[in-house]
């Protein structure tokens, strides 16, 4: 698996399983029906952005967006976002991403790397971003509409870089 | 003293505060430089936005800003922004915002409301904050760069709203 900067004609593929994601509506804020342009932008033109794609036998399937969480004053610190095609799950596509962003945050300066919006149903980043060094600084209590099971919390997580 | 939503004539005045606030560097992550349009832009143009200002004897001393603090999933958490003019500071301007910010917030469906950068140096806001019931739910460290002690944290503050 390489996994390499974005380039436009890789967006077709991206978007083809960020819409599946959108759609589930389990792990993301975004509007479930939210179209490819509002998408696009999100995604690709955060600014002070960078867009990492996961190409596997060709195909890519996965994506990871890097950018400042504040500007200015906060900009040492980054975030970060990750969308791994439905039908790659389980295959370490998401952690290859996650180790790669890291190394990209360290060499693009970032001092440290924060989410501000992890599910707390979502067992599977936790436990990689855990695993990764991450802690949960805190918990927004019901803060996320679950489709399934109603609100849940949403858990901000932080590492150093350095 | 009156608190009312913005109309476009207010601008130059909330222009002139927030320009001083912004250049001071301490409370905000924005560049101490931000060009008027961008600020403009930044303040008033959020999506799902509502801007109020604070008058006093006709003069636009004070200004807050509510939106969704995240979409679609997680629209019900509001988050708010508040400036006022440095040379009111002290006379329950603030305070009178948050208030109207709080029954606002209430009327337009929020459940909460969140605060994601509160600079812990900023011990006014912080102690209003917690007078009106915010609570912090954990702290980003070294995350903002304090133009005079250095990295200090950020609070991740939030009170629900029934």
């Amino acid at each position: 698996m390489e996994i390499r900067d974005v380039v436009d004609s890789d967006w077709a593929a991206v978007w083809g399983f960020m819409q599946q994601i959108l759609a589930a509506g389990d792990t993301y804020c975004w509007p479930t029906d939210t179209g490819e342009e509002a998408a696009r932008a999100w995604w690709m033109d955060k600014p002070g952005g960078r867009v990492l794609v996961a190409v596997d036998d060709g195909a890519v399937v996965g994506t990871a967006e890097i950018h400042p969480n504040q500007p200015a004053a906060g900009s040492h610190v980054a975030n970060a976002g990750f969308m791994v095609s439905p039908t790659e799950a389980g295959r370490g596509v998401g952690r290859a991403l996650a180790n790669r962003v890291l190394e990209v945050a360290v060499e693009d300066g970032y001092a440290a790397m924060q989410f501000n919006a992890v599910v707390e149903t979502n067992a599977p980043a936790i436990r990689l971003w855990e695993s990764l060094g991450f802690t949960i600084l805190g918990t927004v209590p019901e803060a996320f509409r679950h489709p399934d099971r109603g609100l849940v919390g949403l858990h901000i997580m932080h590492r150093f870089l350095r």
